[in-house]
């Protein structure tokens, strides 16, 4: 059984700010907001948690491994370093999407995301240490089958990216539908999703209805771990043995 | 008339660097893509240009403005300061689609992207100062209606990632069939389009589209300039005449 | 007593990389340099360590709280993020300067700093968490008695900074010999000193022996914990102790 | 002749906010100060000038090339993506150390570094296009002959970085009161002096003085250019010059 534990990561206020007291610089805009989901990265990273950038104003973190202290040090720390401030939220369970359910459900119980007297949030609880297993997180990667040779070296860069941003789009709406995942695109043709107990079948449903639905070649590694890290290097290594075997799905656990 | 500078930014050989010798911690992947996506942000942006994450491993620039030996200034402090290097193709055109076109194509004549001895190349011609004009760039903002009150604050943060997530997935694709623009999503609820000479039934057309096919509402601010910078600011005030007046289009020209 | 753990970190072959195959831009050399050391920062910071920049490609930390594992990701972290590596000695003991001694040591028994085949040199022994203690690290935190009035308002900012550097020059010397201590400049006014097991009088010595020797006046508050972040958090308030009081030296243990 | 247009960037009120509500912690402080000096090397460098750490609180430019639209631009650029702001004051002059007193006196005569109400302030005048010269700037680079082999591999890193401080104190304090030079530690065993027209018997001068004062060897190689960038990378080249041909002093012009 995975126990996900879930950080919804959500900058305050942060709509109003962009436009106050006029629109700010878009450059300067998607310079803060990428740097600060490397800072994230980094943050959540070196505690062995994941975070993914999704609508870069509002995160997602796979936080197995991390206290509540830790999230405190995490927001201030941003707070220290940063012109805007955020709120955390974490939740636990079985199901990583009624685990975020949980957690932002949390969060809207405090003001709207543009409530400008709501700051620094951080709510929710996370997992004891005695209650952490070696199967608490299982992570999924999944990439395109030769999305160099079939797309990136043949067509203009944009029909490239029209390409995997709709098999993308289908897939993380069918894991989330179908299978409770939660999947996110994280650069070039790779999607990691985190994912509660599936099995090998599971995601050879998902590969076959990427494939129909949008013509788009998937194959996938899952891996299993205490934390998204070693999860999700496991899941690494799975797809690294998918591409020399030639199979669609391969599950190191 | 537009005439779009279009930049295609592309990683060296990256794919096999991140997985050479062992598959390197996704953290560090994570937060090496999105750190040189902000450094890119700043070195075009500070000459007025715009740059797009899209895939991260490839990005797209609106480079009006830039000449080559910026370009080549551009690609020698990012490969003094990484890991990694690019590669840089540069061609303009009055549809930033077919510019695109042949910028990745010159790219694509030296090598593959996945060659490991097609390294930092430079390619491409870009507009004399006497040749440049005032409606050089055509920017679209656009945002989905109330966003914060109807998903935000409602559902669970993957639910409105998901609803954000296809009303771009269906915005890119027919912006790019019926009007020959090139969207890309920058945080949040925003979409910014890289648009040839469009009028104001185009966007309407473009809004009502996403409407009924995905549910989506949008709005859109549009503006023109001899830049990126210029015409995106223009756009981000339309927007906000948008929001003011309830109306689904603003052109700021 | 103290119990101090010092790391030794080196960029390795640093000074060749630096003029091959040309010497590079000065201006990306120093972005390099302090997002290195920015990185570092909460690297180790966020294990509760402190990093201080001294040279830039030689920086020292007090670490301890961190095993030989935490080094060990932190210096896989740089080597996928940077076009340099980095090598990491970790020694320990009742005087800080002892303990750099040794980690310097095992550091220069590997091979040169520019020699070019010595590289992600990972060395020495780390205090086992059972024989870890609340005094283990001494961090005094010194500044100028009323810099702004007297400097930042009246002079111009050279001469400033001269007074500050002099003050910093006598202070670091000093120390050293006088009492086996690190300080290290951190911006502003202030100066961080990494010490063995000082008493108040010792720091009344420091202090007078600045104003004698260069006619600078600081003030200084001491802490005392089981790691630098702690004990340096302490020295901080021990310092608005100073502030408060008009005293010379607190210490807040 | 020379006519160096130097900047002095200080941060507004940042003694109060670092310890406002309560003291900050020292990593987030570090990596704030490291980083605001890195985009400050990429925005300035990236329009051909350098900057110089300093005191990181207060930061010296030499800005030739830059107008008062472009300070503008890095002034609200930092503004859009940090907790704090800063105030930028130009001048010009023949000589260095009178440009950059001209500068500080400009800003101090708008408030004190530490009135919570002098904000972003932005004056003075840079050198109109038709009146820059190829001579305007000259920049010395200064290194330690043998760094790594007399000290790096021998002693331990501490009182190697001690005998650097103190050549590097003696030489800035020596530049500025006989030769009207601002010097600056840039890294390593490097300091670069912005300088008026000096000879080669100045900079002989110079490094004569340091031996005998404080047993410190120095080579130094200078370059003129119409920018900080030319001149620098000429004066990197004349200290290569000095490496190959064994000599004290080398003058690329």
């Amino acid at each position: 059984m995975t126990n996900t534990q879930v950080t919804h990561i959500q900058i305050d206020n942060y709509g109003p700010w962009t436009v106050t007291p006029e629109p700010r610089r878009e450059v300067d805009l998607q310079t803060l907001q990428s740097r600060l989901f490397a800072d994230l990265s980094q943050l959540f990273g070196n505690r062995d948690g994941y975070v993914f950038f999704s609508r870069f104003d509002n995160m997602i973190a796979v936080s197995n491994g991390l206290d509540l202290d830790d999230h405190r040090l995490i927001q201030e720390s941003v707070g220290n370093r940063y012109p805007v401030t955020m709120s955390l939220s974490v939740a636990t369970g079985t199901s990583p999407v009624q685990a975020l359910g949980d957690a932002t459900s949390q969060l809207q119980e405090e003001g709207s995301a543009q409530d400008k007297h709501r700051r620094e949030i951080l709510k929710g609880r996370t997992i004891d240490d005695e209650f952490r297993t070696a199967d608490d997180v299982q992570i999924a990667h999944f990439d395109v089958n030769d999305a160099t040779g079939k797309y990136t070296d043949q067509l203009n860069e944009f029909d490239t990216f029209i390409h995997i941003e709709q098999g993308y789009a289908e897939l993380m709406r069918y894991m989330r539908q179908a299978h409770d995942s939660l999947c996110f695109f994280v650069g070039g043709d790779n999607v990691i999703g985190v994912c509660p107990d599936l099995d090998e079948a599971d995601y050879q449903d998902a590969v076959d209805h990427v494939h129909e639905a949008v013509d788009v070649d998937l194959k996938v590694g899952v891996g299993r771990g205490r934390t998204a890290q070693s999860a999700g290097m496991d899941a690494k290594h799975a797809l690294e043995d998918c591409r020399a075997a030639g199979t669609d799905v391969e599950l190191l656990f």
